[in-house]
């Protein structure tokens, strides 16, 4: 199928922009792309189909979420991270969270996801086995982790047990493009150093992203810094010596300019959550430095219920206008750099840069369809500036997976819609009950 | 005609929300509302509307915006204030705003904030008249004034000519609900204190909103005070004895506890424009303040050439999540702080807290339906933390102003859009000309 007609934004390493391009797409992958009369010449014999003058740009690539957490959306605001977790999430979490929750709440984040232009995701969660098959049934794609922390979880008693389910479910999906599965330690808070390398080694050995939550809080950086001589949560994980490229670090919202410099020098990738970070009063990470100083930054938006949405339209939105904010420069974090931000570098940062990521010749065609004529994108004189500034998720109108359409107007094409919010509104239900009795 | 089974959502001084609402409305008006069991009940002859569960709120209202100057939207970004009015929109406003430029662009405006659920808007540009005629003709509602400045402008060669013309229109809509006329000055830096005296003066006269803008940029305050041997902007206007309850004072970033207080015994309404001042990097208003010291605080998107669009629910969500990131105080702003910001306190700001801004017995029905089954609004365990954290402009699916549908699920009743495209489209190709050669 050659895809007509577009915008074509390939966030390839030339940064290709086709104003009028074209995209071969055969068995799942981009095949062949470029300016649409050249590949019309090219390719006179494949069927077309004219995308109306739409922006053809990489699907997105949120890198840090709790998918199934949709299902405590908007249950509790406005409070401070340690209050909220101990307060609300955890004591819901133990109450409610099984392989059913995680099954359904998948399908609903998934849903969300699709219809705002993601078609890749990396999570950390419980439950995964349930989530790789809700993801490999949807024909999405994504990074999936269990959170091994040094107390029982709702899904293993200790952390070997969590450390065998991943082994496990990473036997289990082994070579499947759909499903990957990551090691994720959730904190340097909550892990102790023994159990931080006993994740890092599983991770090494099972050649996949070691997943961790880094310096989120001023509360975090500064108990670590009590207990270890002053050093920051980064310092104290390069210590350990576990600190690479395969390393996905969540948040570094706490972090300074010497931890950005061992951030930059281990080559260690930073999924960036502006939305989740302001929501809980955690912070502002110093993304623009980051930036500067080479380090791979991607977005994500944290779970739903500390954002309390999964489009990754608002998110890029939100990182390129808070840091202009913060350090009161307008150039910083332009919108081309959150653009790759949400695309190439997500892919980097989950070690599938080689798959997806960017429109480019063998990659899966994983691609979004954004509409060009609703009011908030007219008129139209630069089109990056609009996918960041102007666009919203609801401007999505068509998603491909490995060149399959999955989502189209409204439509869900390999989720049934219904059955999803039947089993939500079941699930929900139980948690409003165990909420207010 | 009686409007059953919806959330409503009031923003009265009660704060009432009826989980199972019903509102009547009769001649454009509220003519009462309440449960839906005792509303059926009381008015058992009445059409009845079911509203499916979905949410009921007041139309938003947008404080502060340039409405035509969507015809700049994405022209230039990632610009300081200073280099992007003075290198670009200075001069494209030179060369290309006129009449038809305005009837064009407000037009668009309107389109854009009605889908995104605006019934209400405060403009401060140029040839409103064009402006006031687009209102009336799509049954909007807006308040409507020309920025007074000490040099020409393209619709006036003097301020008095301004002044004169705003004069004009004032008389000419004098009486009309939809469109009131205010007198803008354009700033305390670019209006001299002679003229600073006269527009106030006139706004005396003439009964009506003094709109300008205020303490935007560190610039702006540095120049001040280094002129006016160290007084802040708002000083300076205070002893110029022009601050009061009918004073629209837009942006306030650069304010301090001094200010504060100033702006809160004047009675001063504040237009805060959060996108914009992150996106011009002017900085964060200190709103977490402004409330707790009582000041009436309302939202704005600014002009899409600075935003780059006109959603008052990203700018709702903008607003609760920075000042959490900017005080580390995640109960800052709360969801329902925000909501009074973009309905009553708006209407406040604008003197229109008599007939709209919410949904009380005798005020026109200016209101929206928000849809509750999108994934993203999903579950729902609080309609109005989802209203401020988790809607979208695209969740928005029907729009009254006084009672009359204007919008439904895409399609607008009362504009002709292709009309509007195209004259857009015609437009915009002339300021890509002058752009580019």
């Amino acid at each position: 199928m050659l895809y007509t007609n577009a915008i074509l934004i390939t966030m390839d390493q030339e940064k290709n922009i086709f104003s009028d391009g074209a995209m071969l797409v055969k068995n799942g992958k981009i095949a062949d792309l470029g300016g649409a009369a050249d590949m019309k010449e090219m390719y006179p014999d494949e069927s077309c189909q004219d995308m109306c003058g739409d922006i053809i740009m990489p699907g997105m690539i949120n890198t840090h979420t709790h998918a199934p957490m949709v299902l405590f959306r908007g249950l509790a605001d406005d409070l401070p991270l340690k209050a909220w977790l101990e307060k609300y999430i955890w004591p819901m979490e133990k109450k409610m969270v099984n392989a059913d929750f995680v099954k359904w709440g998948v399908r609903l984040a998934m849903m969300e996801m699709i219809a705002s232009g993601t078609t890749c995701f990396s999570d950390m969660y419980f439950f995964e086995d349930a989530a790789a098959e809700a993801v490999n049934g949807a024909g999405m794609r994504a990074l999936l982790g269990e959170g091994v922390i040094d107390f029982p979880t709702p899904d293993a008693a200790t952390p070997e047990e969590e450390m065998r389910r991943l082994s496990d479910l990473a036997a289990k999906w082994k070579g499947n493009d759909n499903v990957r599965i990551s090691v994720c330690a959730h904190s340097p808070y909550t892990c102790s150093p023994d159990l931080l390398l006993k994740t890092k080694k599983l991770a090494d050995k099972l050649k996949t992203v070691h997943h961790i939550h880094v310096a989120e809080t001023k509360g975090e950086r500064d108990s670590i810094a009590a207990s270890l001589s002053g050093e920051s949560p980064v310092k104290f994980l390069q210590r350990l010596d576990i600190l690479d490229a395969s390393t996905l670090a969540a948040h570094c919202v706490w972090t300074d300019a010497e931890d950005i410099n061992i951030l930059a020098e281990c080559g260690v990738n930073v999924a960036h959550n502006p939305s989740s970070n302001l929501k809980l009063a955690s912070g502002t990470a110093p993304v623009a430095d980051m930036l500067k100083n080479g380090v791979n930054v991607s977005l994500g938006t944290d779970g739903a219920a500390s954002n309390n949405n999964l489009d990754m339209f608002r998110e890029m939105r939100m990182a390129a206008l808070i840091h202009k904010g913060a350090s009161l420069d307008p150039e910083a974090c332009g919108a081309y750099d959150v653009l790759e931000m949400a695309t190439i570098n997500g892919a980097r940062a989950l070690s599938m840069d080689d798959i997806t990521g960017s429109l480019e010749i063998g990659k899966y065609a994983d691609f979004i369809v954004v509409d060009t004529t609703s009011p908030n994108m007219t008129p139209m004189y630069d089109p990056v500036s609009h996918l960041v500034y102007s666009a919203n998720g609801a401007d999505v109108r068509k998603v491909y997976v490995s060149g399959r359409l999955v989502y189209r107007n409204g439509e869900y094409l390999t989720m049934d819609a219904g059955e999803v919010y039947e089993n939500i509104r079941r699930l929900s239900g139980g948690i409003y009950g165990a909420l207010n009795g």
